[in-house]
């Protein structure tokens, strides 16, 4: 596995070639960038600089690098555009858009993005690490490079609350000597007495990789003890003040822009309006549903947005760009537009709208006008990603009910988690309830829905809990993509409506359900790992919006209605979460009952 | 030697102790700084602060970090003092200041240097890989930090010009695994076809650690091919255009403020007149005199002179800290105060007469009010680092004669060396000199003097030539400290005064002598490899004031002419230079005769 490796990457046999074919006079450039806009991250200037590139490296950027063209060489125009390096998103879940890495890196690298960082957990979670082996080789078979974050998640999972056991320890301390390896992810503060935690940090710090940061909230003595662990960053602030606190303590701020989470114009307050360094600042996704991926963009958007709110053009290239690069240690190969960089270069007509036009990746032209140039082959999965939901055959209504202790009630008191727009963080709420022959009703017309989680490796165990938010007024919908280990979760007006999604889900092996009176009205299949499609993005979005336009008939009016539908069974992000155990309260770390009070 | 490495670095398991005292409410800090002005070197920000520490590490700052005081806390009123990180001199030669390790370690931390990046290479070049662990590990019994770099220079040396051959390229693969070692050190571009070298960039950048590059001038292809080899940053800077141009080359530039190369503020002003950030600038000092070391400071000269020239203080205070370990990597280390870091810190009270009152390193008060607290226990040398000039024991004035080919001639034309005050380059010029019985004569009147470089490893090589700058009127000066492999150098008024110089050297086993009329009038004596002092710095700023002023009695008004001399010996900076071997045109890198022309 230790061969598990970025295209170009390190490879500085590549670069010595360049270095012989220099001195020695002989250099030919494969490609030439003439007369566009070179947008210098590391000098903050933009300026005219035509740019030689051979084999996968940028050979020679500025006056003299025409020189260097002969009759084989591609010369691409770039009169008015700007060159930019190519981007990099510093933490994205990538089964959370349902696409294989070769369709995910066909669509991210026509939109500029030519890094991400991964950790695969998702696909760790489901079917241990040699599930993980399988994406992150199909992923470095694109020119899209992965800076692999070993996944501290598929290891932690949601303990106590939920762990699938497929990521030992020994797994991660193995990964962390992948080549592709560059950090170790989402090291959270309630981990840092985990003696494997510990050991993986060690390990972490003597390769001289990078430490991610978790960290939700940011005061009182957790954070010294956090720090003192040894986090470098963190992706969760949602506000300028937090933000400013981790920068005062030497963190490096992830401002997340995603479908179920939209950080990036608080978040970047911190630089408008409290003047921090926007050398502090990266850009991620974390998580983003395929529709807004499609509709709105990838770092291309984040840069966009950071300029409409009044990031400087040159800053918000870096913050996605240069800055992420050092921030991962990468530099050396990526992040900027240099002489012996890998030649990542993304050509933009408009800083400020900022749209790729062409798209350089490994020295390649790989994008045209918002389209990967050509097709990737498809990979074939084995079988041990398919077919990987267990889940018994005969569900029924009554699985999923929530009872009182006396069959007489007749109402009850119920804790209800608050689904909010644009945020995974949950809030916790009371609501009064009917009760039929002990079985706590949901109440659809005051947005009081049913939700429960299941188990799907083969305990059949199933959480259940009501959830406002969702305003679905008839139906149900369920998903196998319950973080983490991607679980079951439902909603629904009624346990039989909910006990019939999941059975479709189930029947399914993964994907989506909307359903009515019982009745399937769409459905999205994810056949590998009950997680992603074999489709490419146009098709994805296609089938979703389908999906998504059914899940609004319901009633639904979240954004993100799949996404949020799944963070709110996520018990390590506050407050109030469903799992396949019951309902946990994240402040306290504590289950806490359904029903607070019932009556007679 | 795995083991060679800085307390508290890396050490997690240190960190790990703290994450358990916070989490478990049980931290008592060792020391309390209470009420200084934090020097936020992460937020750019000055504010008030308490600092807690407890072991080697910085446990908690802000309101809360006094809360951790009980009866045995040592309580550090810094009321009305700034708070700054220790400061990091990226590029140091250590022998240059003649000190053992230990006495310069506590000269350095008394001026608030808490970390060194060093490469020992004089160790390597005199008495090959085992001096350097010598070295090494000396430095790491003390509390000042060295950021090792494997010292490509001891291998390399003067080559084709010069080699002691003590050091080969498998000893330096070898370092690259140490822990201390943090950086292949200065990477030329005239040494990018060396297959060896190769190996040693590949393998540095495999273990994540840096390329330091050293580039003199930066113009024509040699750039691209010196950027493609992957050397990062360059402490050879003059002016701020070639400082500009290696920003925009995305090289880190180190600005270099030391005896023999005053450059910081020409450099410096690609920041202040041409708008750069700051960020990508940090300070060395490559080599320094003990005269100057005392006078002027160390880091914190370079802080005070770049806030003298319109470097913002903390600007300038980044420079010396984060800066330099982020360049290096260590910055999860150090660099800052935040929690989690080694405890290295500075207490001043004015930022901009930057003068150390306080210094603590590794969480111990090590310094106070300019002295260092306490002694350090002296090393003893092993056998082979003492006794390593090896030079005939008869040394005449004709083994150094300069001879015109044909014995009548009266009058020759000689290429001469041109020093200059405050620059390692020199220049080139051509001189007419008298012949006697075909021996060249040096002509003190008008400033040409004889200029020698003597072989110390048994060959009893000789090179001799001419050079102007040092005015002496008569006598010699001699050395034993000619980079690199540290040969002998000695210059006078005639071959008779420079072999007198040049014996007195050898008898002594290393130093160095000022003679008149062949007497000695002055000697400062450097047993450890004929290159270091057993005394400390006030000590040997006495020897050596006595020998400088001894130097300057006998007509030369150069600041640091010891210092001056050693680098008119190495070829490997511009123009004209003389070696064991004769003299070298640098821009050729070819001997040049140094008769020209002869008449009779």
């Amino acid at each position: 596995m230790k061969n598990l490796f970025n295209e170009g990457f390190n490879d500085v046999r590549e670069r010595h070639r360049l270095v012989d074919l220099i001195d020695s006079g002989r250099l030919k450039a494969d490609v030439v960038i003439k007369g566009g806009k070179l947008v210098n991250v590391h000098s903050s200037e933009i300026y005219e600089a035509d740019v030689a590139l051979s084999g996968t490296r940028i050979a020679i950027v500025g006056e003299e690098a025409k020189a260097f063209a002969s009759s084989k060489t591609r010369i691409l125009n770039a009169e008015g555009a700007f060159l930019t390096p190519g981007m990099i998103d510093v933490h994205y879940h990538v089964a959370g858009t349902y696409l294989t890495m070769t369709n995910l890196a066909m669509s991210l690298l026509a939109r500029g993005t030519t890094a991400i960082a991964s950790d695969f957990y998702e696909y760790g979670a489901v079917a241990g690490p040699k599930a993980i082996e399988v994406g992150l080789a199909e992923a470095l078979r694109t020119p899209l490079k992965v800076l692999f974050n070993v996944p501290l998640l598929a290891y932690i999972q949601n303990d106590p609350f939920g762990n699938s056991g497929k990521v030992k320890p020994e797994d991660l301390m193995e990964m962390l000597d992948w080549d592709a390896a560059v950090a170790l992810g989402e090291v959270q503060p309630q981990t840092g007495s985990d003696p494997h935690v510990r050991a993986l940090i060690e390990k972490t710090t003597k390769l001289r990789k990078t430490v991610v940061g978790h960290y939700v909230g940011f005061h009182g003595p957790g954070v010294a003890s956090w720090l003192n662990l040894g986090a470098t960053s963190d992706h969760e602030s949602v506000d300028s003040e937090e933000a400013f606190q981790k920068v005062r303590s030497g963190v490096r701020i992830v401002a997340r822009e995603g479908s179920a989470a939209v950080d990036l114009m608080n978040v970047l307050r911190a630089v408008t309006e409290r003047g921090l360094d926007p050398r502090r600042f990266v850009f991620c996704t974390d998580e983003v549903d395929p529709l807004e991926l499609k509709a709105l963009g990838h770092m291309d958007y984040k840069v966009r947005k950071a300029i409409n709110i009044g990031i400087p053009p040159i800053s918000a290239v870096q913050m996605a760009t240069i800055n992420a690069a050092e921030y991962y240690r990468v530099d050396n190969d990526i992040g900027s537009i240099t002489a012996g960089k890998i030649a990542d270069i993304v050509m933009v007509k408009d800083l400020r709208d900022f749209k790729a036009q062409t798209v350089i990746a490994n020295g390649r032209v790989v994008a045209e006008g918002g389209k990967y140039v050509g097709r990737l082959p498809q990979p074939r999965f084995p079988e041990f990603m398919r077919r990987t939901i267990h889940i018994k055959p005969s569900l029924k209504g009554s699985d999923f009910a929530v009872r009182t202790r006396n069959v007489k009630a007749t109402r009850a008191k119920v804790n209800i988690i608050k689904a909010h727009e644009g945020s995974l963080i949950t809030g916790r709420g009371i609501a009064t309830l009917n009760v039929e022959k002990g079985v706590v009703l949901p109440n659809p017309k005051k947005d009081i829905l049913k939700v429960s989680v299941i188990d799907r490796y083969g305990s059949n165990q199933i959480g259940s809990g009501f959830m406002s938010g969702f305003q679905l007024h008839q139906g149900a919908v369920a998903e196998s993509f319950a973080p983490v280990p991607e679980y079951l979760v439902a909603i629904g007006c009624s346990d039989d409506e909910v006990a019939f999604a999941a059975s479709k889900v189930r029947d399914m092996q993964g994907g989506f359900v909307v359903s009515a009176d019982q009745k399937v009205i769409a459905d999205f299949h994810l056949p590998i790992l009950g997680l992603m499609s074999e489709d490419p993005l146009d098709q994805v979005t296609r089938t979703l919006q389908r999906a998504t336009d059914a899940y609004r008939s319901l009633g639904c009016r979240l954004k993100s209605p799949f996404l949020s539908l799944m963070f709110t069974t996520y018990p390590l992000i506050p407050k109030l979460k469903i799992t396949q155990g019951g309902l946990v309260d994240v402040d306290s770390m504590k289950h806490i009952d359904v029903v607070v009070d019932e009556k007679s």
